[in-house]
């Protein structure tokens, strides 16, 4: 395996990126509901006509689940990560419905070494899922471990 | 359809439950880490061996999904449930591996009448994922928006 291509020093606060173009396929959007989220909304056209919005939306799961495939995709599988000790919050702004074309504008927030283990630092996202109209589906807020290059992890 | 069970007035603050029982496939879970969180120690137990753990475990965002379906499973389909503004806080706290027994040990932090919708009320819990072992691998607070029983809902 070779070295990954990111470690800690590579996020400092202000840091912004964006990537990603993924069209949520209805089917696995569905699929998904079936197994993790069956509220009559995620399921089907026809029980959704029924619900608050009265049409087919995404899990907010689905959504949180396909910005990490495109982290993973961009630059985490690619990294020092060490994992992740959880999530700030989580913002589903607006729904997210088959057909529709996603992308991540990300932001570092903050990145501080860890004192208690000086072979890792904690960086701080707020992500971003866009869709084609240029609306803000999900935001989230979360942290990641990375190892630190000056401490070998690279 | 019959009328849903759960309304916002069933939920007061203190209120706690236990529920679910669920034994974590990996097979399931592989499969979801190949789809959304290609990680290695999500991947296999071999590509695991050099992670930070050493061993395979499931993507916390797994772990989110399976609570997600405990509480659909438990109360959530069956009741007014007009969906989640968003997720206050998920810490992954400990490792789950495949073969886990999962549980949810449910609270509800706050529940308050919207102002400016009079036929709903938001209400907050927090969620804990319990093992076998009795060790909370997540936490989970969030807020469900539900339909009111005084306002026809139900």
């Amino acid at each position: 395996m070779p070295n990954p291509r990111y470690a800690f020093e590579d996020f400092a606060p202000g840091d912004t990126a964006e990537y990603g173009d993924l069209v949520v396929d209805r089917d696995d959007m569905v699929a998904f509901a079936e197994e993790y989220d069956p509220q009559p909304m995620h399921l089907s056209e026809q029980a959704a006509r029924s619900s608050m919005l009265g049409e087919l939306i995404a899990s907010g799961w689905y959504t949180a689940a396909l910005l990490m495939r495109m982290n993973c995709d961009r630059w985490l599988v690619d990294s020092t990560s060490m994992g992740s000790p959880g999530v700030d919050s989580v913002e589903w702004r607006a729904p997210v419905r088959a057909g529709d074309r996603l992308t991540v504008r990300s932001e570092v927030v903050a990145a501080r070494a860890s004192r208690s283990r000086p072979e890792m630092g904690v960086v701080s996202f707020a992500f971003d899922v866009v869709n084609q109209d240029g609306v803000v589906v999900m935001r989230q807020v979360n942290a990641v471990m990375f190892g630190r290059r000056d401490a070998g992890a690279v």
